[in-house]
């Protein structure tokens, strides 16, 4: 007998009702909408003027986000899945499993947010200390772009900071320790 | 009757056994001991030459790094000595309040980390398509120096995912769901 059989027997295993189903699915698909738009902005975000060219592929930070951005879009669909059709009693090796990947996409997420806001920092603003000329005085839209990519990845990663944060106060609230 | 003394009466309260206790308190010290050593190490950070001068001040990413840590080592130090004198049983509030403030500490110290990386990454290698110079090229010791504090950065936030795994963890493998 594996340990989500012994879970689901034991009483170790959690009801969702309704309300809870129908609002992680909505912040599940929500996240995979902003993050396919996220990406999809990036991706197709390229500029060629009188100055060079430039593309999301010539930037570190921007190919990570798009490479995160991609991984939340999928891992959002199928736990979006998961979560519609999973029947209940869910045990609890699923319900950690879920947190767990919660977890590591958020901090994916938040990764690629933060690098794409330090190099859009950095391009809108320049740094005269080590001779940097502000890129976005050349390249204002490839900018304005990535700034909205940007933005709607730092939606994504509160999105899934609350995914966290419900999952764990599902625990916290409905599970009580054993009695001695 | 507040919903900490409901829960301790229900039964819905933790020990923590001593090698838990130590464990916990090791990470804690040690995230503390290593947040100091980045802070320190960055603050002290500055260079002047033929070609100017820097220091952490005048980069932002670095400026946040120095922020994040300095917070991440009050929290540590704190935290480690709560739980060092808390008294058993803890209640399932105090618990959720850990865990909520260790997972926006590891947040805080992944941006710091991440956001210095993605400075480091455009100081070590330029980039020749906004016509960015290697800075290194120039302040060679300050971004060793940097690159340093950096990776113990990501150490930190080694521990803190560490952390917050283990609490999760605790929650999820001794509490179980309420007889209906």
């Amino acid at each position: 007998m594996d340990r989500t059989d012994q879970n689901v027997i034991d009483g170790s295993a959690l009801e969702l009702n309704p309300t809870e189903r129908t609002v992680e699915t909505v912040l599940r698909v929500a996240s995979m909408a902003l993050s396919i738009a996220s990406l999809v902005i990036m991706f197709k975000n390229s500029i060629s003027n009188d100055f060079g060219s430039l593309s999301y592929s010539t930037l570190g930070a921007f190919k990570y986000l798009v490479t995160a951005n991609g991984l939340c879009a999928t891992y959002s669909l199928l736990s979006a899945i998961f979560v519609i059709i999973i029947q209940c009693p869910i045990s609890k090796l699923r319900l950690w499993t879920l947190f767990l990947l919660d977890q590591v996409v958020t901090y994916a997420v938040l990764a690629a947010g933060t690098v794409s806001a330090e190099m859009l920092y950095l391009a809108y603003k320049g740094n005269l200390n080590i001779t940097w000329s502000s890129a976005c005085d050349y390249y204002g839209v490839f900018c304005h772009k990535a700034l909205v990519s940007a933005i709607l990845t730092f939606l994504v990663c509160i999105l899934y900071v609350s995914l966290s944060f419900i999952s764990s106060y599902r625990i916290f609230s409905r599970y009580e320790a054993p009695k001695q």
